[in-house]
C-alpha cells in the first residue's frame, strides 16, 4: 500500500509536473512529445524499483481490470484505489505549491482532463469516451500479456511504461489523455476552473469499462489457446504482476 | 490469428493515430518524430504482451520475408496476411470515429502513403520504390537476425520495434513510410481522396520485394558463414519469429 | 576513484554539454528534451560500462544517500564526493575550451543551476527547494529500489538514467535541473557572472537533504514490509549500487 | 566482412538519411534530436541483429579503438576498414538516387562533417578537434566497458546504440559529428562541393586518436584495479566486441 502510494505519487508529479512545467516553455519547450515520455518513464522507473515488491498499479482502472483478469484478488481493489488517490492527490499538490511560486503562475485547469469544448483540439464527448476506452483496453492487454509467467517478464516495466508513452502520444490532442482516474482526479481538485470536476465522471468511466474489456478480450484470447493447442495455461492464480 | 489481428490493430492505431491527431497541433505537436516513436512503440509493446504465444508479424511483407527466409510455413501466409487487414482496417475504423468527432475534422488523404507529387516532400515514384524496398530489406534484416535462436532474442521486440522508429525516422518526409502493406491499405479505404487507393499497389510491391530480398541475404549470410567457420546453424527450422 | 572521476566527467560533458551547443540552436535545436535525455544517457551508458566494477554514483547526493541507506560505506563518501567533483570540473573545462572555439560565443551563466530571477521560468527561491528537494528523493528512492538484490539488476542502469532524463524532463524550467552538487559546482566556476557561486549552496542543500529523505524512506519501506510478511529483506549490507 | 558491410551501411543509410530527409523538413522535421536517435538506432538494431555473430564496429576507429584495446587481432584491421568504407560508400550511393529523386533536391555538402566556416555553429578547427577527440574517447570506453565479459553484456547493443545518439545530442552543431571516418568520408565523396574532401582529415584523425585515447584509458582503468584488489581481469583476449 506504501508502495502504491508513493508509485502514483511519482506518476503523477512526473507527468503532469513535466506538462505544467515543461510542455509549453518558451521555444525550449518539451511539447506533448516531452510530456508523453515523462509519463511512461515515470512508471518505467518506479516499477524497477518496487515492482519486484509489491505490484505497481498506480491506476484504478488497472487495478480493477486486474482483478477482472484474475490477475489481482478482488478485496484489495478498493484498498488500491484509496492508496492511488492518496498518492495521486500529495503530487498534486507538490505540484501546486511549485507552480504558485511562479509570479505570473496561471493555474486554471491544471493538468486536467477533458471533453468537449475542454479537449484540446475541441473533440466530442463520444469521440473522448471512444479513444480513452480503446486506448485503456489496449492498456491492460499489454501490461496482462508483458506479465504473464511465460512473458520475459524483466521487461515487463519497460513495455508498460512505454505503452503509457504511446498512448499520450496518440491522446494527448483528443483528452489531454487520462487512462488512469486517479491522475484526473487530482488535477481536478486543483484546478481553480470548475469543469475538470463536472467532466471528470468520464475520466473514471471510460478508463475503467475499456481496462475491463481489454482484460476480458486477453483472457479469452489465451483460454481459446489453451483449448485449441492444450498448451494449458493458468491465468487465474492472483499473482503479482510487474515483474 | 486472433494474436495477430489485434497486434496489427494496435499498430495502426497507434501509428497513425499519432499521425493523425498530434503531429501538426499547433505548437505542441509530435512531429514526425513523435510519429516514428508511436510506430516503433506499438510494435515494442505488442511484441512483449504477445510475442512469447504466436508471434507478431503485423505486416504482410513481413509475413512473406519470413516464410522466404524458412522461418514461418508458406501455407499461413494467407490467413496472416487476412487477419493483419482485418485488425489494420478496424482500427482505422476506430481512428475515422475518433477523427471525425471533431467539428473541424478534414479526412483528406488520412494517414495514407503517396509519391511523386503525394509524397510529403515531392519524391519521385524511383526514389519513394528504392526508399521502401530498401528500408524493409533492412527491417526484414534486423528481424530475423535478433530473433535467431544465437542471438538474445528477449531483445528482440526492443531491437525490432525501434528499428520500425529508425525507419520512420528516415523516410516520413518520402513516402510517409509504409513498409507495411496492410497499415497502407487500411488509410487508404478510409481516406475519401482517390489517390491513396491509386497509388496502393506501390505499397505492396516495394514492401514485399525489399522483404524477401531482405530476408535472402540473411540466409546468404548465414549459409556463407556456416560453410566458412563450422560453426553450422541451422536457418530453415520452423520459428515463431519474435522471443 | 578512477571510475567515479571518469563517470562524473562523462555526466558533466554530455548532459551540460548538449545544452551549451545543441538546445537552443536556430530551428534545429535539441530544446529541453534533447538535454533531458543527453543527461540520462550519460549514467545509462557509463553505468553499463563500468557499473559491474565500481559503483556508480556520479553525484555527492546519491553518495550521501546511499550511505544513509546503508548502502555505501561512510568512510568512503568523502574520496568519492573529491573525485566526482573533480571529473565534473574536467569537463566544464573541456566544455569552456570547445564552446569559446566560436567566434560568437557568450559564455555568460554557462550551463548554471539558479533560483528566483535565476530560475528560467522565474521560480521562487522556495519553489525551487521543494522541487530540487522531491526529485533527489525519488532519485534515491529509484536507486535503491532498482538496485535491491531481488530487483532485475541489469535494468538497473537503464531505470536510473531515465529516471534522470524524467527529472529533466519535469524541472529544466524551474532550476535548470541540478539534483548533483557536483553538476552545479563545475558550472558555477566556469560562469563569468556572479550569481551561479552565490546561489550554489541551494544545489548542495536541496539535492542532499532530498537524497537523505528518499534512501531513508525506501529504507523505512522496506523494514516494514520485513515486519510484515516475514520476507526478511536486509538492506544494511553494504554493497556497489549498480548492477 | 558481410556483415561490418551491411552493418555500416545501415549506419549511414539511417543517420544521414534521417539528416538529409526529414531533420529540416517546415514544421514537422525531427531536427538534431531526431537525427541523434537515428544514429543510436541503426546500431542498436543492427548489433542486436548481428552482434552475436560477427562483431559489430562499423567504424574504422572502433576497429583500431578495439586492437589497441587487445580486444581486436591487428590483422583483421585493414580488412574491417574496407569493408565499413564499402558499406558507407553504398549507403551513400542509395541516398544519392533518393535524394537527387526530389524536384528540387540541392545535395551540396550532403550530410558532410566540417571545422571552421563549415561547422554548424562556426566552431574553430581547434575545438571541432578537440570534442570529435574527447568523444571518440569516450565512445571506446563504453564500448570496452559494456562489452567486457563481467559486464551484462547483452545490453551493450543498447548501451553503445544510445551512447551514439547521446554524442550526436552534444556536437551536431560543432562538427555534424563524424566520431567514423567511414561515415565521413561517404558523404564527402558524394558532395558537389568540395570542402568535405578538403576538411575530411580531420574526421580521420580526431576520431582516431580519441579512440586509441579511451581505449588505452579503459585498458590502464582495468589494470590498476587488478592490481589492487586482486580482481584480476585479463583484457588482453582476442574476443567479439558486441554482445
Amino acid at each position: 500500500m506504501g508502495a502504491e502510494c508513493i508509485g502514483t505519487f511519482w506518476l503523477v508529479l512526473g507527468g503532469c509536473g513535466s506538462a505544467l512545467f515543461a510542455a509549453a516553455f518558451p521555444e525550449l519547450g518539451i511539447g506533448f512529445y516531452g510530456v508523453a515520455l515523462a509519463f511512461g518513464l515515470t512508471v518505467l522507473t518506479i516499477a524497477y524499483a518496487i515492482g519486484h515488491i509489491s505490484g505497481c498499479h498506480l491506476n484504478p482502472a488497472i487495478s480493477i481490470g486486474m482483478a477482472v483478469g484474475g490477475r489481482f484478488p478482488w478485496k484489495n481493489v478498493i484498498p488500491y484505489i484509496i492508496a492511488q488517490l492518496v498518492g495521486a492527490c500529495i503530487a498534486a499538490f507538490v505540484l501546486y505549491m511549485v507552480y504558485t511560486g511562479r509570479p505570473d503562475a496561471f493555474v486554471g485547469s491544471f493538468a486536467s482532463n477533458g471533453y468537449g469544448e475542454n479537449s484540446p483540439g475541441g473533440y466530442s464527448l463520444a469521440a473522448c469516451f471512444l479513444i480513452e476506452m480503446v486506448l485503456s483496453a489496449g492498456f491492460l492487454f499489454v501490461i496482462m500479456g508483458s506479465t504473464h509467467r511465460l512473458a520475459p517478464v524483466k521487461f515487463a516495466p519497460l513495455a508498460i511504461g512505454l505503452c503509457l508513452t504511446l498512448i499520450h502520444l496518440i491522446s494527448i490532442p483528443v483528452t489531454n489523455t487520462s487512462v488512469n482516474p486517479a491522475r484526473s482526479t487530482s488535477q481536478a481538485i486543483f484546478a481553480n476552473v470548475s469543469w475538470p470536476l463536472e467532466q471528470l465522471w468520464m475520466f473514471w468511466a471510460a478508463p475503467i469499462v475499456g481496462a475491463v474489456i481489454g482484460a476480458a478480450i486477453y483472457r479469452f484470447l489465451m483460454s481459446s489457446r489453451n483449448g485449441k493447442d492444450g498448451d494449458v495455461v493458468t491465468v487465474d492464480e492472483t499473482v503479482v504482476e510487474t515483474d
